[in-house]
């Protein structure tokens, strides 16, 4: 890695960690340069400008959130084990996360959705993966006969999309992890009552 | 209603409607001056700062989102009518809400969560109401026979409220009802198969 890719890293790094607490958009460049310990000539040698900034570390958090994806996924072959890791890998919103601000997804979603068209596109995309993973998870545990076949994946992804990113919201509210204990706990009891053959 | 009050009103309610889509605290004051059609000086005269305009705006959102909930409880008795009121009542989001750009209380707690204690707290003590009223319906519910006597009624409400805001969150990310579609449908059948004695 060359010096300027490395210190365009260390930007998206600690700007991830920033915006993702006070605002993809809304945060200020002084904010940034804080954050970062760069001037502000120095950020936008490596960003065209900050909403380019705010997309590349919405897209760095979503990459890092990725990997613990995978690392949760890894070796887990039947349907109900790989349903229920993904739910219980919001644990670490817990204090344990990999960004402090709850999830970024959901963030960058609220603050977006009728503000910047380029980051709400960011969202849907990282949106749409996550979807797609739930359901990728639902129809081969249904061709495998590990979940019952008359369960529709897309109903169920948007079902614990919206549980765990609802309960990511109000137990960061309340700074408060009940709430979040409680929806993964029922979402385990569901896959397990409802969906597992 | 003095022609103070009036105006104050009239800033509150537009103010309302822009914070709501652009942020409470993200919002800049010559947005805010489009939107009421006032001057700065004009707005000042009413509030004493931009965060308080931002939590009297919150106040009123949350107010009328109040009268709408009274409304779809009026004349209904039974906990299970009244659970299916107050869910069936987030369709509103479907494009006839009271305010556009989702719902102003996740809107509020995701952007005061990790920046404004004042505006934090004025989103803590809605959710409070929110969820007392879940619980106060599930209780009096359980006590009269009507749900199911295990029934946690802070659990429930915990569950009823991540569910419906997510969805108003994956809703306006997509600008899809459907994702709205599926959660309040779950929650009914829900709440007749699982809740109901």
């Amino acid at each position: 890695m060359s010096k300027g890719e490395q210190t365009r890293k260390r930007i998206l790094e600690r700007a991830a960690q920033l915006l993702n607490q006070r605002g993809f958009l809304s945060s200020s460049v002084s904010e940034i340069m804080e954050a970062t310990g760069m001037q502000k000539g120095g950020i936008y040698n490596h960003f065209k400008s900050k909403e380019d900034l705010a997309v590349q570390a919405f897209d760095y958090a979503v990459e890092r959130i990725a990997e613990k994806y995978r690392a949760a996924l890894e070796g887990k072959e039947h349907a109900v084990d790989r349903l229920v890791a993904v739910i219980t890998l919001f644990e670490v919103y817990e204090g344990d996360a990999p960004f402090a601000g709850g999830c970024p997804l959901m963030n960058c979603a609220i603050e977006s959705d009728d503000t910047s068209p380029v980051l709400r596109a960011r969202a849907r995309q990282a949106m749409d993966q996550w979807r797609d993973m739930f359901v990728r998870i639902i129809a081969k545990g249904i061709s495998r006969g590990e979940i019952r076949p008359h369960v529709h994946p897309d109903t169920e992804a948007t079902l614990f999309i919206t549980s765990l990113e609802g309960a990511v919201m109000m137990s960061n509210l309340y700074k408060d992890p009940v709430h979040l204990r409680r929806v993964i706990a029922r979402l385990v009891d569901y896959v397990n009552g409802e969906l597992k053959t």
